[in-house]
Formats: structure tokens, C-alpha cells, sequence
């Protein structure tokens, strides 16, 4: 989707990639289907597994219902409501767990010992990195001749995916990852080379508060990929932006791309943008409340 | 645009026609763009004007641009920045006055008689009503076989048109116009027969204020028009369905059509149900106050 309002307002020609329009709200249903098409008969009979109460734990569950397998959701007993029905209707099963991080492992580790499910990571896997990757992919099908392409980087599974698939058929394009200034903890994996853990911060955009992996950091740097910034503010006015001009429901995680170039417009002026809207799960009630 | 689970929910067919994503974010642009491309050399040099706070005045304001002559919007000094800005985007004049319907009337017709200037009203007339109906027939020529169509209705512009096209094409469809109970000034008129005003009311549905003009109840008799209500809490749950399950900014008034659904789902189960969504002008900042 374009607009000429942003257009306008960004000296730039921007280039809308709406994964909040695609299954389950994210781009998650990528990596989920594509981890979980790869398996084997016979692994694929034995079922799929994860730890999440996040669009992970819905992609997993929508991509076992599409093959037919069973599915097991391990999510912290403090879960929303909302989220436990989401994955109970694609008909995955799941077990709660205390919510702390040795209480998920612990929880799912058991149950792969007795039903020999196999785990699908949420980002740190080459499998989910590619199918995320399918999202830049099309969007390099979709618009010619693109410039700078941008997206969201929490865990680096779609923004390491998606720059694989930008290097290969724009190998020009500069590539460039969005992140809360105050959970700058990938930018700060890129400097230093070494896989530096997650901020413990509240952002907003709280899907991005997860660290990289070493997979998808590998990644990154292999790819040449560039990190910058945005404050809260121009994360929310970002967010806000895409909602008002392209009337979509976005997340904040997906707003702090345009959150970025608030900030720094420099960085795209005169440039064709493909930009990657991660998602649009996000809780609207304070509208009407 | 659609969704498998409002389908499910519904146990219906349901296809949205979004005129959230239309020009100004509204059908509006429709109306007001018929009406000015019609004016004749010499009426079209003397330029436009009505009096609107609402989507109408941008809708007029774009539609003058297109044209490129003069546009003069009277608006009552109450008028939130965001709408004033938005018309003078658009290099519309705007003349202020004292929010009362008189001080409205007053001031356009003085301008008017100064000026030359045409006067487009809001709805009640065959042009702007014949442009809105475009929405109409375009959700027929999309979706074929349909047979519920369904709309907002508020002066009845966008409702007079739209049945006017469905009765043109698709003959045997039933055309519901959706109000809100606590404003259903429209459903009273179409049963007197009788022109009824517009309930003094604070709906949700800001919109849908406004009462039915002579010319929009005599084409919604004329087309056989039902209309159905929805309460409140109806709206609410209606317009918070479509922006989770379709990721789409919608501004109440286009959640009136789901709201009447949800209290009355036998009207439409099995069917194959077009509904316009009228538009998606809504102010989003409580979100993340």
C-alpha cells in the first residue's frame, strides 16, 4: 500500500508490505508454515512444540492445523485470555507454565521427552528465518527498482530473512533495521560483533523486546544490514501515522520504522522504501472504553 | 476484503467494500466529486462552497483541487485543528462562524450572494447522491450474486445511492440500511412516510447524526429500503470486530452494519452479504495515551 500524504511528507516514495493483513495478524505465519511444510513424515507425526504467548505460539499452532499434526503451546499461566483462544481455535494444546523463562524451557523440555515433539524456535532457526524472508522476497517481486528496504528487529528473524532476500535480487538496496531506542540491543550486537542480551525494557513496541540469536545475528552481519533508533515518541507518533494515512491496524512494533525516519528523514530522502509492516495485533479497546 | 472468521461468526458470506481506504478516508469523496465534475464552465469558474465540519467539507475541498476552482468551506469556529488543517490541505478557504445551524446557513448564503459561488449541499441531492451510489455499483460488479447489501445510513446519500445501484443490477438483493436505536430517525421517516428530523442524540456513531433530506427518502421508499438498528454496545463490539479481524481503520459509523449483525444474524445467515464500510476518519490517540 502507498500513500501520498506520507509520500509527501517524507520526500520519499514509501512502499507498504502489510503483514498485519496476512494469517494469524504477523509475519510469523511465515516461518511457522515453512518450519513445519520441511519436517519429514516421520518427525512431523510426533508433532510440533514452542514456548510463546505471541504471534509465534498462533503461526505455530495455524501451520500444524494446515499439515494436519498436533501441536503443543507451552504459555506462561499469566497469559491473556484473548491469546489462549487464539491458539485453542487453530485446535493446538496448551500447557501452562510459571512465567519465567527456566519454567517455559523446563515445561517443554519434558514433554519433548515423552512425546518426541519437535521444537520450532521462534526466530533462531534457518528454516523460520526463511520463510520470514518470503515477506522481502515479494515485496522485491512486487515493487521495482527499491532503494532502502526497512523492518522491525527484535529476535532478527524477519529482518535477518528478509535482507537474505533483498541481497539476492536487490543487491544494491540498502537494508535497514528498526529498533526502540531504549532496547537497542541488536544495534549494539552489530557494533561489537558479539551477541549482546535483551534490554529489560518496557517499550511500547513490545514485541521487539526479545535479543538476537547467534543464527539470525550471523545473519545480519553477513548481509551488511544497518541498525538505527527511535525514541517512544516517535515510535507512537510513527504507529499513529500509518493508522491515520493508510487506515490500517497496525502494532507498535510495526511503527518503528516510520518512528526511525521521523527521526532521521535524511536517511531515505529521494528514495524508493519498501517498508515491512510486522504485524497488527494489538489491544483497541482503549478507543471505545 | 474479507475474513474467514467474520464469516464463521456470521455463518454468512460478508464482502466489505472500504471506503475507509477511499480519497479523504470516506465515500464522501465520491458525491462531492460527481456534483463538481457536472457544474457547467461558467457555474464551475464562480467555484464551490457549503458548510461542513465533517468528511462533506473535505470531500468538497479535494473534489474543487481536482477541478481546480475555488472552494469556500464554512465551518464553526469549534472545529477541531485536524479537520481544519485537512480542508486547507487541500487549499479550500475556510470562513469561520458561530456553531449554531443559523449563524452556518447565515454565513454561506452571504458568501453566496457576494460571490456566485454553488452551494453542494451534504446529501440531499442527485448528484451527490448518484456519486455515492458508485460505491454501490462497484461492490456489485465485484462480487457477484449478492444477496444482502448493507450500509450506514445517516442523511441517506450514501444509502439512496447505493440501493439505487443494487435495485439497477442485482434486482432480487435486499438493501438493509443499518442506524443506531438511540438515533433511528431514518427507520421512523421510512415508516410514516413522513420526513422525520434528526434525533437530538450522542451516539457513538458521530456520523449518523444528521436526518434523511426529502430527495433521500423518496429514493429510499422508491428502492424499498428496510432499515435495522443496533444499540451502542452493538457499535462498539461492530467496529472493534472489523478492526481486529480485518487489521482496517474504521470510524464508528461503519460499524453500525456489523452492530445490527450481531443482534440480528438471522437477517443475512447463509447469505452473500456486500457491506460498505463508509469510512475510517476516527481519532486514534487514546490508544497509547
Amino acid at each position: 500500500m502507498t500513500s501520498g500524504a506520507l509520500n509527501r511528507m517524507f520526500g520519499a516514495e514509501l512502499f507498504f508490505k502489510c503483514e498485519n493483513l496476512q494469517k494469524i495478524g504477523a509475519f510469523k505465519a511465515r516461518g511457522a508454515v515453512n518450519a513445519v511444510m520441511l519436517l519429514d513424515e516421520d518427525t512431523a507425526r510426533g508433532g510440533v512444540i514452542t514456548h510463546s504467548s505471541g504471534n509465534h505460539a498462533q503461526a505455530l499452532a495455524y501451520a500444524a492445523s494446515l499439515r494436519g499434526i498436533p501441536c503443543t503451546i507451552v504459555m506462561p499461566k499469566t497469559a491473556p485470555v484473548v491469546k489462549i483462544e487464539a491458539v485453542q481455535g487453530y485446535g493446538a494444546e496448551i500447557v501452562f507454565c510459571e512465567p519465567t523463562l527456566e519454567s517455559r524451557l523446563e515445561t517443554m523440555m519434558a514433554i519433548v521427552a515423552t512425546t518426541g515433539a519437535h521444537v520450532v524456535p521462534p526466530y533462531n532457526d534457518d528454516r523460520v528465518m526463511a520463510g520470514q524472508g518470503t515477506a522481502g522476497k515479494e515485496l522485491c517481486e512486487q515493487v521495482s527498482n527499491l532503494d532502502v528496504v526497512m523492518a522491525p528487529v527484535g529476535g532478527g528473524g524477519l529482518l535477518g530473512g528478509v535482507s537474505t532476500a533483498v541481497r539476492a535480487m536487490v543487491p544494491g538496496a540498502r537494508v535497514i533495521g528498526a529498533e526502540p531506542e531504549i532496547a537497542a540491543d541488536a544495534k549494539e550486537s552489530l557494533r561489537t560483533g558479539v551477541l549482546q542480551p535483551p534490554v529489560d525494557s518496557m517499550t511500547i513496541a513490545d514485541g521487539l523486546r526479545t535479543g538476537l540469536g547467534d543464527l539470525t545475528l550471523a545473519q545480519l552481519i553477513s548481509t551488511g544490514v544497518q541498525i538505527e533508533t527511535a525514541s517512544e515518541e516517535s515510535i507512537r507518533r510513527g504507529t499513529l501515522l500509518v493508522m491515520e494515512r493508510l487506515k490500517l491496524v497496525i502494532e507498535p512494533s510495526a511503527g518503528v520504522t516510520l518512528g526511525v525516519l521521523l527521526e532521521q528523514p535524511d536517511l531515505v530522502r529521494g528514495s524508493r522504501v519498501g517498508i515491512v509492516l510486522c504485524g497488527g495485533n494489538v489491544d483497541l479497546r482503549p478507543l471505545w472504553s
